[in-house]
Order: C-alpha cells, then sequence, then structure tokens
C-alpha cells in the first residue's frame, strides 16, 4: 500500500472536539479532548455525521448506574475511517464506516447462525469501556478520563470503534441517509423484515408511533403488509404515521371502557398477524400479546421497560393459543450482512429514509437536538460535524 | 356402493355398552347405552381400542365445570366407521379411523394454513356437548342424557365424532399403537417435529418425564437432536426416559441451592436450544425460559397449569434475549395430514410406538387403567373393546 495514503496522525493522538455529557440532564458541553490511536481489532473514525436517538436521551438523564459521566455520547453515525489498529483487515485508513452499538464478529456460534445476532464473542452490554480491554480511548486536556456509550460515542469529531462495531457501505450513499441505520431504523426495519418475517398481506399492529414504531411501519409496508394499525395516545402522530405506512389508528384515550386489545381484537376479526411493543411498558406488551392473532400470531417486545420489571401471560393462552411471544435487539439484524442490504434498498427506492430527517443541525448546536427531540419535534436530527468536509478529510487539528 | 355394505344399524341407535364416569374420581360403570346415529358431518364409529391419557384421569377427577357427570370420558383411540351422517364424503363404513380432540375442519383460514393447527370453523373448547349443534349422542335406558368429552368419548364400543375430528388411517397399522397417535404421542412428538421444529445436532431440555415428556425425547430424537436432558424429581423415571432418547438427567431434588436453569446452562454452556415444559407449573415455566439459549432459544409450553394462573418473563431478557416463548395444543399437529406422516414414520421404523405400550386390558378391567396411572406403573394402557374381533366387525348388539 502507498504509505502517503495514510493519515498523519495515524498511531497518535488525535486532539479534536467532543460534546461532553457532564452530568445527568444539563446541557453537553464542546470540549477539545484527545482520542488515543486504535489499540488491536480497533478503528480510529472521523464522524462525518450523527443523529441523536432517544436511548442517548435515556442515558443522558439518567442519574444512577449504568450511566456514568463524563460520557460522550451518541451511537447513530456515519464517518470516515481515520486509521487502523492491528489485526484489522476488514477497513482501511478512508473507508466509509456506520459503527453500530450492537458486534457483529462473525466468528462466534452466534455470528456465524443465521437465527441470532447476539454475539457472544463480545456480548453486547451497557459499559463505559472499549469491549475489549475494557478501557477508554478519550482523555480531556487535565488528563481526565471520559466514558466510552453503547461502544460507538459518536458525539465526537473522532473516536474509536472496534471492528466487530463497524460495517464498511457504499461511499455513494447521502451520509444524513445511511447514518440512519446505525441504531433507530434499523431496529424498527428489522424488527419487521428479521425478526417478524412479516408476510404480503398481514395485519400489523405497532403500539407507540416513535421512530422505532414508524420503523416498523416502515418495514412492515415493504413486507406488503396490507393493514397497519398505529396505537398512540397522541392524535398528532397520526397524521405522521401515515407516511410510513400506517392504515389505521387506535387512539388509547379514545377506547373507553374497552381494552385497547378488544379494540383491536374487533378490528381486526380476531387479532393481528403480528404486534409489535415500542414504548417499554408492561401494560402494552400484555395488551400486545392479548391482540395478536391465535394459531400465528406473534408479539415482538422493542420497548425498554425498567430494569426489574417482568411481563406476565396467561399460562392457558400460552399454551392454547399457539402465539409467539419474543423481543429483538437492533430488530435482530446481523449488521455486517443485514445494513448493506438495508442500504441498497434504499438506494433502490424501496426502503424511503428521508422522511426520518426532519432536522439537520451543525455540531456546535447539539443541545438543539436534545431540545427538539424532547418536545416531541424531531424524529431524527442529524449532526453534521463539518457538512462542507463530508467524505473528504477535514482539517488536520492536532 | 353395495347397500349390503352398509351397516344394518345405519341410521338406527344402537345399543352398547360404555363406561360411564357417574361421580368425579369413583370408579367408571359399565353401563349399557344408546348411540344415536350420527348427524350431518358426524360419524359413528365403533371402537378397537382406546388409551388412557392424563387428561382422561384430571377431569375424571375434576370436581367442578368444565368437569360435568354423568360422562363418558377417553380420547385417545382407534376404531371403525359404522355409519356416516349426511355431507360426510371424507369416509364410509367401514373405514378405520382415528379420533383426535383437536379439529381439522380442511376449511377455515387456520385450517389451510400451513401456520396454524387452531381451527376457527369449529374452534376447540372442552364441551360436554357435539361440536355443532351442542347436543349429546348418548342416553343411558332410562332416557338420561351421558355428556361427550373432547369430542371423542371412547371409553365406548361405539361413539360419535365430528368428520372434523376424524383420520382416517391405513388398516395394515396395529390398531393399539395406531390409537397412540390420537392424543398423547402425537403431543409430544409433534411439539418437537411441528412447533418447535427440533434440528439435527440440537440440545434439548425436558421438564417432566411423563408419556408427554417422553414423546417429546421421541420427537427430539428422531429430529436428531444430540443431547436431550430429562428433568425429573422422580430418579426411576431416567432409566425408563432412555428409552426415548433421553442422553442426561436432572434430578430437580439433587440441585440443592442452584435453581434448575443454573444447572443446565452450566450443562449445557449457555443454555439448551429447546426447553419443554411438560408439567404445568409457572415455576418450570420460568426456569424452562432462564435456561434456553439466547440468541435463538425457544422455550414450549405443553403442561397445563391452574385456569387463572399466569407465567411471567423478565422484560429485559425477552428484550435482549433473542429468545421465544410459545406453546401449542396437539404439539402443533394438523391432524388430517399429520397423523399419516407419523403412522409412516412408524411403519418405516423411525418412530418407535411399542414402548409406550406398557400394559393391555379388556375394556370390564378399565378402571384398572386409571389405577396403574395414578401408581405411575403405566405409560400406555391399551383398552381393548374385543381383542379377537380386532377390524372385523363384532356381534350386533341391539
Amino acid at each position: 500500500m502507498d504509505g502517503e495514503k495514510f493519515s498523519v496522525e495515524a498511531g497518535k493522538p488525535i486532539l479534536c472536539k467532543a460534546a461532553v455529557a457532564r452530568k445527568p440532564g444539563e446541557p453537553l458541553v464542546i470540549e477539545e479532548i484527545i482520542v488515543a490511536p486504535p489499540s488491536h481489532h480497533e478503528v480510529r473514525v472521523r464522524i462525518i455525521c450523527t443523529s441523536l436517538c432517544q436511548s442517548d436521551v435515556t442515558f443522558w438523564k439518567l442519574k444512577d448506574l449504568p450511566a456514568v459521566f463524563p460520557r460522550i455520547l451518541g451511537h447513530e453515525a456515519i464517518g470516515v475511517v481515520e486509521s487502523v489498529g492491528e489485526d484489522v483487515d476488514e477497513v482501511v485508513e478512508g473507508d466509509v464506516v456506520i459503527p453500530v452499538f450492537l458486534p457483529d464478529c462473525g466468528d462466534c456460534a452466534d455470528c456465524k447462525s443465521k437465527k441470532s445476532n447476539l454475539c457472544s464473542k463480545l456480548p453486547f452490554q451497557v459499559s463505559p469501556w472499549m469491549p475489549r480491554d475494557k478501557t477508554s480511548r478519550f482523555t480531556n486536556l487535565k488528563g481526565e478520563v471520559l466514558y466510552h456509550f453503547l461502544n460507538v460515542s459518536s458525539f465526537s469529531e473522532y473516536t474509536v470503534v472496534d471492528t466487530a462495531h463497524i460495517v464498511k457501505i457504499d461511499p455513494s450513499i447521502p451520509p444524513s441517509k445511511a447514518c440512519l441505520l446505525s441504531c433507530g431504523v434499523s431496529t424498527g426495519v428489522g424488527a419487521a423484515w428479521r425478526t417478524a418475517n412479516v408476510e404480503a398481506g398481514s395485519t400489523v399492529v405497532i403500539f407507540g408511533l416513535g421512530s422505532i414504531g414508524l420503523a416498523v411501519a416502515e418495514g412492515a409496508r415493504i413486507s406488503g403488509a396490507t393493514k397497519i394499525i398505529g396505537v398512540d395516545v397522541n392524535q398528532e402522530k397520526f397524521e405522521i404515521a401515515k407516511k410510513f405506512g400506517v392504515t389505521d389508528f387506535v387512539n388509547v384515550g379514545e377506547c373507553g371502557d374497552k381494552p385497547v386489545s378488544q379494540v383491536i381484537n374487533e378490528m381486526t376479526g380476531g387479532g393481528a398477524d403480528y404486534c409489535f411493543e415500542c414504548v417499554g411498558l408492561v401494560s402494552l406488551m400484555e395488551q400486545a400479546y392479548a391482540c395478536c392473532r391465535k394459531g400465528w400470531g406473534k408479539t415482538i417486545i422493542l420497548g425498554v421497560e425498567k430494569p426489574e420489571s417482568r411481563v406476565s401471560l396467561p399460562c392457558a393462552d400460552v399454551l392454547q393459543s399457539g402465539k409467539t411471544l419474543t423481543g429483538a435487539l437492533f430488530g435482530g439484524l446481523k449488521a455486517k450482512s443485514d445494513i448493506p442490504i438495508l442500504l441498497k434498498r434504499y438506494m433502490d427506492k424501496e426502503l424511503e429514509l428521508d422522511k426520518y430527517v426532519t432536522h439537520e443541525i451543525n455540531f456546535k448546536d447539539i443541545n438543539k437536538a436534545f431540545d427538539l427531540l424532547l418536545e416531541g419535534k424531531s424524529l431524527r436530527c442529524v449532526i453534521w460535524m463539518d457538512k462542507q468536509a463530508s467524505y473528504s478529510k477535514g482539517v488536520c487539528i492536532s
């Protein structure tokens, strides 16, 4: 290889800017930080753009473990490989990659199986460290360690990511759309496509019309579902949801004395083929199970409930109904093989991504993205590190 | 058709003997009863032999609804069509049939789908009546109505069964083996084969080594499972279970302070591919879920718990583990298409049925079958109506 192609910073620390979460719920602070070179099986990535996902907000607000501070949040992004550590042969400097919170090592029994997306070599956990050596690549100028988030930490001009957490993609895809497949959209679309395997002509119910729920609708629409029922308490979401394929709406607040499952059982003549819970409430998980169809109905849990909570089902239903309860991280997708398929479907104009991007801002205004999401005004706010630079390399910082 | 082939009793009531359950838990009484001719979509069947299943005992002992008395129990059997009602074109007099508690109408969305075995035209319920007109075909000489059981009522020389509940079979198959596929063995084998779709090389755990559990083992063995772990509290069952393919044993009483799921997780290096609960205890259902493997583990509920009981699972596991919880009636089998396949596999010496038949008795000694099952001495006790008669027609009673 031509040595000149290599980053001048390769093997050296990089000084750059990051948005640091210092205290729960307080605005992120743009600080100068030092990003160490990538270690074995790691790559250092220059972030092109990142978007804000609900999980960032959840961990930003959280006061107790597993939340830790100071931390560099962000896990939906796209970037360019700046340099690679030892034992990396999957990508080279200049490759465009999407970082993904869920690992895909390619070597373990799970990664080799078509049935699992839960890598057993580097099992997913909400850790403040790099996955292999349990240390951080981030410090500030005072030597203070900054914690990682979900194996990505994309609210930084540069980050270090394990190779199990990157997917090399076609650089011709617009970055502000490609980055959406890093987490939220993939989770919803994947849940309909891979976890549920929604069939043409199906009836689908989606509890919660946030970004994940809308992505489930998009996945169900692409899969040919003919009736897609959105359930929410916010009437305003219904108009937006139509754009994502939702055909019918149930406002939980207008069900009167009837449980929402009864309303849906009546609407569907005995229940839906697939029910997705995208809120994270036990009560809705149980309602979802109650209105999926006997014989073959599947209930798929995507919402995050409180850590110790339990969902309970009537034993008689479990035995006699033939229904299935399951759940999925990242929509059951295997990052390295499935994200390129979804990107191709975007380029082929099957999968629509543009409609998710409701806002685009500059990195310095990142706190605005939090405001927009908290106010329910945005689906996805894309945060550009340096829009002009895009895939070409920006100005060296150090 | 040749009129001489028709039963001389066709269209007339038949006087015959039945074993009537008159009071909960009291010995059955052999009585003379009158069996009405079959109505629309019904056939009258001369029972060749019947076997005793745990559900017969459960409803025999039960004091409250849905138990009713006087009732003709029995639902595992084989017989010969004596006569047919109107609108029956599926079988003719003389056909050998297996009655099945679960309907398979062949017409509804469920019966036409490969994904369901829960007929929606004649939905299964524990009813004391014939499924279509909700009346009985049984009276005694005093005019007292005797109730049906599970759409079969095979503890009678003659019974009437809806065509949705019969499967025509090859008459060359020994009746004492074929009748086992009427319920219990099919349920267990089917659960491994159809519901779980156990793959070659799989690890399987079976909670409860009764007849259903052993049939699951048999199904898992045929499917090529390499590790089949039986869990029970009765050490004696372990020797028997080996004949059915069980390779490893866990005696719950010898797990010490460890939950049985932990013991199994340690034995299997992280959980089994498939866990079957065949006892009907919430605690074991939850243990089964806890020791099925992340990524693709399936927990299949076959045991019957108390009517109002609920099984509860940690929400975090449902979301993050990729595990599935489901259940099945009749092992997920579609009676009319799947029983002939299982019978062929018996004739091809793949599926072993002989080992289930631990006892054979005459109809007049039917209460002995209850004693043997209650004492844990039998797997299947075959009760012969008239062993000499077999498929040839016996002496006319009326």
